[in-house]
């Protein structure tokens, strides 16, 4: 009889013999409007028992994938740079490993660090991003850093014509005539997409999905519930699509809030995209 | 730095510049099945914040619409009556100051007095309803004012072939009967609209939206949930085509019970929608 | 001046009038995920009083239709194997009398003595069932009587080739393996669902109807959402065409845990499914 | 195997033998913070199956006590008055079938039918009120019938010096100047009720409980909670007094709202005090 | 028929008439277990309609204090040091309009910048803190800004001797240690208030309120419950002891999360204690 | 920078030098009203972290103290005697291992097998229980093992004089007549408990502790909530004058089921109860 303690899926790969790391980032301190995504890591680690391991959709099983549950870092809340800088430590080490940084937020402003990371190791970096929201906020309140303008900030990075946008259906004015112009922004869902995988193939690529690009129905469980998004099925066949099409060298989930979803099905659905593109990544 | 009391979407917009007039009827009184429909303006208002004011549908922003938020009405429980007198007053009051008046319910029935007040402004008056109930009853439990009589209140008072019903999926057998016979029941969707339209043209139209019209996976914050019903993306191209056809003089949007969806998704959607509405009402 | 006690739609029928009878089956013991499954039938039965008796879809009012609502069985919890006799005992008692014993779980291992019952009385039983998950392992954790084995011990009794499976997205591999060769497993939907009728044709039918084969955004009330189901319509459709073209000899429906939807919406699901089968059967 | 439909603590004395009758008014509508306590006598119902029969406080069993569960009464929401009268016929009944009324609201405005009953048959009759409201405006809003002023009509039924007022901490200051001159009006706690008792000796009184007299620490469970209040066991110490030195020919128990409390502790705080009252009553 | 927008208790009273003026500061970016401070002085302000104005306590009604509501700051999540100096600015301006600045937070570190302002103005002041932790970290995970830190930031400013904390029982043992030496730490209740407030006599007083004082049974709606705490008679006595034996200044009351109470008796228990205080205080 | 996997209170002690080893028992298949308490070891784990290590109780910090978080054991639901087996074989191989075996509940039941192996190696233990209910039924509707039937059987294994009871307020009247003969039953508090003490002076003792025991005040988060209960500092102080004053093998801490009470409040307070005990033991 032997006792346990929570990892996801119960992996029990080691470290040295993973292909990919998943770890946690349980930060919300800018969210503007409903905080809570800094539980979605945990919520997800101890929900991942109720998931079969064995995919249908892809006649594989998760217990056969390399991946290592590296936990959640600690990170300051209210001290946003020190947080960041935990966060971007963490995925340079991963990747100096030679492994691919899977990172569960916490807001959308968790994906910067691992960006910055995957850029200094992959100077001709791509972005794909998933979202509801733009995110093209040069400030929020004043502040440069926040979830509203992560998208801008890693546009200052990597420069124009390296981003991706798909689902967007919220922002200011701005915003989508910034988008227009300078990251490829496809509204309300994934029309669009495989033309750019073309365009970025044989590149490196990030993939950042904020949940919320989701329909509420589907995924009530965030912040910033923004009505008209895609279903489950549309969003597991993009990010698929990404997967199979490109080469993804670091990766992120943001925005669950589980505490608003008291059903759980929108952890349930977070941990089923996650399995399925585990299952993809590491075998 | 200056602090703030809640408005719906910060409208600073002075009543008397305005076109249109929000107001919220907190009401529930006659509900028979789970209350809360009271709670819907004020947190509508609270929440508003977290929306941005951007369409991108309609390219327009809403800091550009000129519309007045005139608060909630302070009405009495449990004296039905005089609830619905104070709502008449103040609907006569914007009717007569030329704005158009948008009610946020409350039970369905709140929307009678402010059809009475347009009626009395517009004695050619239509009815346009989005239900997924019929609200056709004589009499509930002996109330002739009630949140299941208010569609039949308002065929006593307009007549018959002026009002068209869409949407509608439960009533009991004797109103689809006279649904069928006096008011233009279309079950289930939209499907028929743009013919009531037609017929309707160049008369002045009320529009009353009950979101439970929605499927309950996209709208659960109301008390009665009725499965099979239309998406978001339905209700807001039918709510657009009625207010690009046809000429509203008055409208409401009832029935959001927002404690029943903890997650926010039910008032976000009624926000969304409220957004697109307001704009092309007021631009 | 009468007070009244709940029964489900306030049903007066008799019992030795009644063509089905309804009873409920709280239990929820095995269950290994999230309980509360026992809370389904009482909560439905209380709720029923929020749906209409009349049914759009089938033009036809539940209150011509003759059901007898035989209350909650007194089931002891942690003591698997006498709560499962309690059950058969009941179901047969109902099938001796000739009548269709329609059970609302409780968790999905419920269904087990009821099926024993009516194959008892109809050697040549077929099974069609509805579910997100195959329930087809041989044992869970050491135990052979589990929500996870089900359909096995159901096979066990039944034989070869006759189950049918659908909606099945959910299992281990060795699961759907089996299923492929013994229990004409569907994955996903109800695509083949025709062609199994005609097969079953002339044969007695049990209908089990694990509600979580819906998507969690259609109903989130239940211990382990999975995400990918079907939509409210897709399934009344599938319960419709098996009452339509087989003769359904007793029937369940099991797994709603109404406590993870505060929404209520699950339970107006589960009762509209109910209602439009009442009315087919009973009329 | 039976099956069983829900009873108060499944009594089945008949009610021919029962010395006190049991009934619900599920009835809020002139609630005019947050409704919720018509679902209190259903609830209340369905949780009784979870307290014990026994009393260790009196060493005795309710199984032994004689009372009749006569259900719910089905009331009309938003008409006060039809209410009303619905109410007062039945509690009138039980009177003249030489019965004890004991009716669980509801609000408290559904005290004041069942006062009016029982001062039809006992015009001498007395009034023990404990609540932490004072219930003594003139009218609230314009409505001269409702729960802010239920006591207040009573008073007009009763005249000066006949009602007696414990626990209360809340109201405005013209309330507590009427009490002070008009209903021996007793601020925050039962100090005085002795006295009282002494002086209503002989005489016919109806015990009125609004639960909010308890402080929200013991009994989140309502409407309105008012801080500052009594303890479980004083409650229950006053009201075996009342039951033990006075002759109770009528009494309620209003304004549980038992959705305020999902730990389920105030329903379980109700049905304590309601089993020592059923006890101490009918044995 | 006037429609209303929320204001704390309704007040009508002018800024410039005002003797005392409250003003939310709804941030918790540096809450580090659970947040949701941030919504507390909207949800009090919404549910202040539901509080009778007058006092049974004080005899005395709230309509008759001069106080303004200036509504809720807009401030800047993630950036805590502009959020901080945006709190300054307006404690500042109150000040210097020679009105009592009365802060309702958000978590305790709003505190910090109103008592600068206050020791801006009033070099000799005086910290009464009332609270279950002490708050007197040097850093928190390296954060030298932080709602566990704040006392410790208070003390760098006043210096030795002038901070009374009352309640304490939680904390590092460095903390307690710290306290001892330098705060006048009071541990578990309000032992030594009077001859605390006897020393601190004729000097300005600044009294802060982490409500967390209070025993989680009286108050759960905060972020850290902490067993073993004070009544909510206690806590009264204890602020009405200060507001009559010292001169305050300037006042807050932090750390209600109504999100974690949906019973609303926490905020129910905050507004009482704030009407209790502004009576004391603008009379 | 490390990621962390949840341990409680974070420990680091191997398991080689802990005295004492804390583990999880997340069962709750017997429980007949509200099931739940599964989730309570999994939920206090993750909620350690919001717990300071230091008691300014006994001024001394858990981080000293010796102890082992062996996680949680997978239980077969549904299959009790298999469920209990597995629970013995973990506390044997502790008590074994010279330490003292800490269980975290689950239901009340879970004990049983941990006070046999207690009582394994030390034949001549006693059992010393706080509880509300006296869990002394020789069967629950048929069945020998259940939470109701716990310390019946737990008599059975010692014998009669060596159980003691306190705090019990809930049963059937043989139950409490049992009491009375065979266990020293105290009823409602802790009254007689340092008799009792004296005499197991020098005894081996196991401490059950079902957290029932407090006032649904304090401890609303469990599946029966008991009205009239004790105090958090009349618990602790009875559970720290058990550790004190007797030699303590074994112990547990049941029936916190945290879903029930979303303030955390609850779960806080069974933390800080076993942050105490630790300290006490551990050092």
């Amino acid at each position: 009889m032997k006792a346990r303690i929570d990892k996801f899926f119960l992996t029990e790969t080691l470290y040295e013999y993973a292909k990919l790391v998943l770890f946690g980032a349980p930060f919300d301190s800018t969210t503007s409007f409903r905080p809570g995504a800094r539980f979605a890591s945990r919520v997800m680690r101890a929900e991942s028992f109720g998931l079969e391991t064995y995919s249908p959709y892809l006649d594989k099983d998760l217990s056969d994938a390399k991946f290592y549950d590296a936990g959640d870092l600690e990170l300051t809340f209210g001290d946003t740079k020190q947080a960041l800088s935990d966060i971007k430590a963490f995925a340079k080490k991963t990747l100096d490993d030679k492994k691919i940084p899977f990172l569960i937020g916490g807001e959308h402003l968790v994906s910067l660090p691992a960006i910055e990371a995957a850029l200094d190791k992959y100077p001709d970096l791509r972005l794909i991003h998933f979202d509801a929201h733009t995110d093209l906020r040069d400030d929020y309140l004043g502040a440069k850093l926040s979830h509203a303008t992560v998208i801008r900030r890693a546009y200052d990075l990597l420069g124009g014509g390296k981003i991706a946008q798909f689902g967007i259906r919220s922002g200011e004015k701005e915003e989508f005539v910034f988008g227009k112009e300078h990251t490829n922004l496809h509204p309300f869902n994934f029309d669009g997409l495989e033309e750019r995988l073309k365009e970025f193939e044989g590149r490196p690529v990030y993939l950042t999905i904020d949940l919320d690009v989701l329909d509420p129905s589907v995924f009530p469980g965030t912040g910033t519930p923004e009505a008209g998004g895609v279903s489950f099925t549309e969003l597991l066949n993009a990010a698929m699509l990404v997967l199979d099409k490109s080469k993804v060298v670091a990766l992120d989930m943001v925005e669950l809030s589980p505490h608003y979803d008291i059903s759980g099905a929108s952890t349930a659905v977070a941990l089923k995209l996650l399995r399925e593109m585990l299952i993809k990544l590491c075998m």
